[in-house]
């Protein structure tokens, strides 16, 4: 009911609303519009009431509720079923894993506006101040086999590359397996838990960390070197509700094209987006350091390395770095 | 203490122990003693007991108990943490996820008499008369990526055909990816349930259902002509406890020859008992059927089949029919 007021306060933008139309077409009480401009007010929509005139919306907050991001909403799955909202949670990946145990439906969203227990690839703390960053969670049930999620992470990697080049022109680059970076520093971090039988998929959920419109001085020290956002990248605020909406859709086309046609046509994309293919790297695995040439990526996703020695290494999963020579 | 006072009645057997010295050596009161043996009882132990004369075991239940699973077990890591006993529960894989979930440590276990909600690969219902079967779960930690899973099932085929060898003298040959069976006839069911992020398992809960005394009349109709279990094959009943420490130990040896060695060692002794290569097969996917030769495993454990135009395909999991030509 809340969002249904804000829809016709958003419908008459400029122009004053009367309760007595609101009260006529939400079919509600006096009483229970008053409750919910408050209930809009306390989410951060000024609105302004005048007696005997009725309410006006004059500002729209900068925020990833519900509200917000369905505005205008193209995808038929992702974020179509329920979005649960978090001004601030430890790990929006962990609440998506709940709900997927649950049994949620494909397409699940979780949002956040600050993650304080989120973690990159390989344990890491991703840093995450309120408002600035987009922080979600995707539930997924694909009917593949738990070796293909891999895939899952570099379809994200393509189709979030792609929403960000459109929504706000940085060109970001893929770093194997799935980090953007915009000018050699990481605007964009993907991650997957999965949950899985031998021999399909229970749920997988795909997250992301976007740096949107974080400052240098929002990043921990240590980060400044490796991290960048959007806004440094260009000058200008991002409109974090409507950058949502392009990762959904453009994920959405992706990941049905993936599942329709398979790996090829989504890997090719992610060759042509890649900054870490044709160049010296060293890479880190769990166990064990390597170095070599980044020579292609197979066909389910694994980097091929070529050793000093000639041998080719195939690698699963790892951390990059790329070698300046 | 019920485990300590079985332990001594154990080491007395064929006499009896006066209760004096069951007081003295655990410091217990007469009262608990009693309470004790009553349990005992209850878990189907036969014990005589005779005024001032004291206590003697006389029969010990065919159970899959904590006490009898340990006796003697040989294992560093495997049953040596806590054991989950169940005399009847819907899915052994089930109740180690949760504990897998809360943090348990590597090799926790999950024993039942009986499995009801049981499922076999594909979602298969898996059948499990009380008292008959062996079903446990053991909850796994490996450092390794979720890619390399499917190579744990694989561990644990060759580890419980050789368990099975050893113990019933039934040769067990493996039907990839992960079925034991006896004279074509399923004996043995591995699964794995997987919980992982992108680069690293966070738990992997391998089960196993062994089918070891039941009669022909204990299997559903369906199942009859493609069910088999060691009583049936040897004609000797198994003794389930021993059975089952074997497995552990067996498995752990495996287990920590591929943590340490790599996958070699395993698959070559895999490809050895496998009775599924090199032969014509029919393979069920998720979404496909192929018909084949089976030529090879990969190093990473998926099955190459030689498809009749000569394309060689991979895959990484599946339903293996023999095709008898």
């Amino acid at each position: 009911m809340k969002e249904a007021v804000l829809r016709l306060l958003k419908k008459n933008r400029g122009a004053y609303v009367s309760g007595e139309e609101i009260c006529k077409s939400l079919q509600v009480t006096r009483t229970a519009i008053w409750k919910h401009i408050q209930a809009l007010r306390e989410d951060g929509y000024e609105i302004e009431a005048r007696p005997r005139v009725g309410y006006q919306l004059t500002g729209t907050p900068d925020r990833l509720n519900p509200e917000e991001i369905r505005e205008g909403l193209s995808t038929r799955i992702m974020g179509q079923n329920k979005i649960f909202y978090y001004s601030t949670i430890s790990s929006t990946n962990k609440i998506a894993q709940e709900e997927g145990q649950r049994g949620c439906a494909e397409g699940t969203l979780v949002v956040a506006e600050e993650q304080t227990g989120g973690r990159g690839r390989l344990g890491r703390v991703w840093s995450s101040p309120r408002y600035k960053g987009i922080f979600l969670s995707l539930v997924l049930r694909p009917l593949v086999n738990p070796a293909q999620v891999a895939q899952v992470t570099m379809v994200a990697s393509v189709a979030l590359a792609m929403a960000i080049r459109t929504e706000t022109g940085v060109v970001a680059g893929i770093k194997w397996p799935n980090d953007l970076l915009a000018h050699g520093k990481k605007v964009c971090g993907i991650s997957a838990d999965l949950n899985a039988e031998m021999d399909r998929v229970n749920y997988l959920v795909l997250g992301a960390g976007i740096n949107a419109n974080q400052q240098p001085e929002d990043f921990p020290v240590e980060l400044r070197d490796t991290a960048t956002s959007l806004k440094i990248e260009t000058g200008r605020r991002v409109d974090r509700a409507k950058l949502t909406r392009a990762c959904l859709e453009s994920f959405e086309h992706w990941y049905t094209l993936w599942l329709d046609g398979g790996f090829g046509t989504v890997l090719s994309s992610w060759k042509e987006m890649s900054v870490s293919l044709n160049c010296p790297v060293r890479i880190h695995t769990l166990n064990k350091s390597w170095e070599g040439w980044a020579e292609d990526i197979d066909v389910d996703g694994a980097l091929l390395l070529r050793l000093p020695n000639g041998e080719m290494q195939r690698l699963v999963s790892g951390e990059v770095s790329l070698r300046l020579t």
